[in-house]
């Protein structure tokens, strides 16, 4: 019998260099994941669109109004990250948008927002470890006895500039509001409340998102992804505000703020 | 008296490195164009974070629901824009993520996303510039005849891949669905009225989001960013599907499509 | 006749994806500008390895000498410029070598690298319009005018850190030594008389290189591709120096040096 | 008594942002690791410069000759790679050149240039952990071993273009030539003997160049850092080459050599 995936393969073109699951392109027909753009266009939210695009399928309702808090809780961070210094900085320079947005993009290495990756990959591993006769308590005390014995920080928890990110409590809210608190973001508060008691340390919008965002079936290797999708939008507003309010080329920094203790000249 | 202003100045720091009306960093708080975040979170579509972080306000319902279309209109255009495939190479070549998407948007240059930026440059100039005697129809005819004489191409008309980039007359459709129909808009039309008339070329993606983002009041040096906003999920989509979907480092060109035609080697 | 280009020509691919006159690939082979690569390497100098690969025939060994002195002027200059900062705030917050390298060149612009371009191209078009019955001090004072009456910095001269850039007087004597000191040169000269007599202002690093590399026979538009070259190996050498000798992801600016000067909340 | 680090800790400013010992920069004085600028521009070479900046003092004529080798031996592999092609791309998309060169480092991902780093890590080790009373060969053997149990090619060895890559054997012969050659290189080598005697495979360029890096001293968390300083000119040369032959914006791909193979529209 002819099935659709042998008239697929007689079909493939012969010299195939690229191959998509995602959008269909002929002339004047652009078809996403099954879906002609121009029904998505005004009938989909951006978040719903960022679902769709890399998991094949529409969210429910909920988990498209989850999901939109995630992106809306990446916002900004002020001038303190380096991504949005970087950005700023490249501005200054003369150089454009996209050069100054792919550089603050650049900054987000593995101790800026590869901190939420690490922190979903250490949930999925966690829950994926879960025996059905454990709860997730007893999972969250293995996690921590394990990386305070490694005198690690665990992903996700603790934040340079707050005690209480007030971004976390937030969002654990929503997703119970929203119904999509799983096994993932239980874990993680579980892993909180034994920090918080043994450290005075909270959960932060790393570790809320983490949950999240594994609840919501992302894979790990994502989740810097859908922080730079949320962040973007801040990158661009720093650029043009450096632009459109500060002189070009400034000096950041004064001589006397940069110390130099390498060798002096040799007479 | 002493107002809000000279209180700010007393209070200014005197080695002041960065200056930012955008988001306000304090220990547990975060306070953005006004609102805590927090707040923000859950309560404000990507769209309406997105007007906020860049024009300081909320935008209203409608206005919110024009720039949500416009930012997933941009979703993707399947592995044919060099941005894709760059990001795609760069997951080929094994470098992370963050790295693959700020490579993809590296290839957003004055050909690619610059022509959205182009397009609302001249339908902005094209409004400012039409005196009030003057009908959007003589202005569109006056530009059409600036760019002819040139033998330019009007920014923002005609598609290499589409004659009738489906995703133009949607947006337009919105746009008047929205009442966000407005000046440049009218004038992108006009454009299109006259082009399609004597060439049959129409309105493309970027001349249709042009119109749009001007009569939103986004200056045009915001275009390619919003843009990128726009289609970063789609690249990193595409990263993700490369990576799981295709074996790392393969030669998407063979030898016999590369060719030579320098010196050969001297006897 | 059968001349080489019709065989070039009939065994020219039907699918060409890319056409090089750089270097042929074959198996085991690798020929560059007509040269083996095994030929080249150990037998010229990096200098020379640049100018056989952009001009497609090996310079004379004063023209290789120039070239490199010109490399190395643009080594290093401290932690001063934003691309040597935003590579150091990427390593920091722990993205891998290449991607802060990448991001060190993004900063770039047309503020910074960007000036040599800019100068290149003056003196370029600068000795083009000098007519053969004008000297080039009449030249210079054209040009001088010209700029000064549009209230506009020559680029290529004065710089925000020096007085005397002493990289400028060093080249401009090695290029005199080997005797590659042309036209553009001249005409570099000329200008900084003028402007150092009437306003003090001497040439900088970027002026003398631009007045050289202009000599050289370069194309205007790679001299900031050259200016990278040159400052890559400095730019590894702060990456690698973050990382050794620095904390992790710290935090260069104290909260008190970033001003906000945004809304505050409403009640 | 008042030693010199005594003095230089009374000078040290209060709030010191960067610290660097590469270079001083003074008002009309450069100093890098100790020597004026101006006494080194024209008087070091390229590579001595390099090394300079990355160790603190310069190498001997010998290793300065060798690493000039190495930095050659990197600088082009035609439009194979996909950093070249991703440069090219955004040049074709219309990026400025620093944008372009930026672009194609970010393709040094793991799987490109991250293999001499990769190798010049494993040779390290390897030396390392040679106890004294081993000969290198026994080493070679147990690492093979190692590597061929785990099903893991070995870095440095076997290139996807060339059984025998022409490029390692002439930098081997240089090593020797220039008494570079020291364990790490030896290691390589009898890796190479043990390798191309079970499976015809050979050394190819990084595993060459690691050893020699190795040899030369260089922390190999710099391997990939050289290799982009070696590749940069030639992505340079493609990147104007994209520019000034071929028509902006083109399609390098036909629609035919993409394929997709998602989801249909559902009626």
């Amino acid at each position: 019998m002819i099935t659709e995936d042998v008239l697929k393969d007689i079909f493939k073109p012969t010299n195939l260099k690229w191959r998509t699951a995602i959008t269909k392109v002929e002339a004047n027909k652009l078809l996403t994941r099954g879906h002609l753009q121009e029904e998505l266009v005004g009938n989909v939210s951006f978040a719903e669109m960022v679902y769709l695009l890399v998991k094949g399928e529409l969210p429910s309702k909920n988990e498209a109004k989850m999901l939109e808090s995630v992106l809306v809780s990446f916002c900004d961070h002020g001038v303190t990250p380096p991504s949005t210094q970087s950005a700023r900085l490249m501005a200054s320079a003369g150089s454009p948008m996209h050069a100054c947005l792919a550089g603050g993009l650049l900054a987000f290495g593995k101790n800026h927002a590869g901190a939420i990756e690490r922190s979903m990959k250490v949930l999925q591993e966690g829950i994926n470890k879960t025996r059905s006769d454990m709860d997730i308590d007893s999972m969250a005390q293995i996690m921590v006895d394990y990386f305070m014995k490694r005198e690690e920080k665990i992903p996700g928890f603790g934040h340079r500039y707050h005690d209480e990110d007030p971004r976390a409590p937030r969002l654990m809210e929503l997703a119970h509001e929203n119904e999509c608190l799983g096994r993932h973001s239980e874990l993680a508060l579980a892993i909180e409340n034994i920090l918080f008691e043994s450290k005075g340390i909270r959960m932060n919008i790393d570790g809320a998102n983490a949950g999240i965002l594994s609840d919501l079936g992302f894979d790990w290797r994502l989740g810097s992804g859908i922080f730079m999708i949320g962040r973007l939008p801040g990158i661009m507003a720093h650029v043009h505000e450096e632009i459109t309010r500060e002189s070009p080329f400034r000096k950041v920094f004064e001589m006397d703020e940069i110390y130099y203790d390498g060798k002096e000249a040799e007479f």
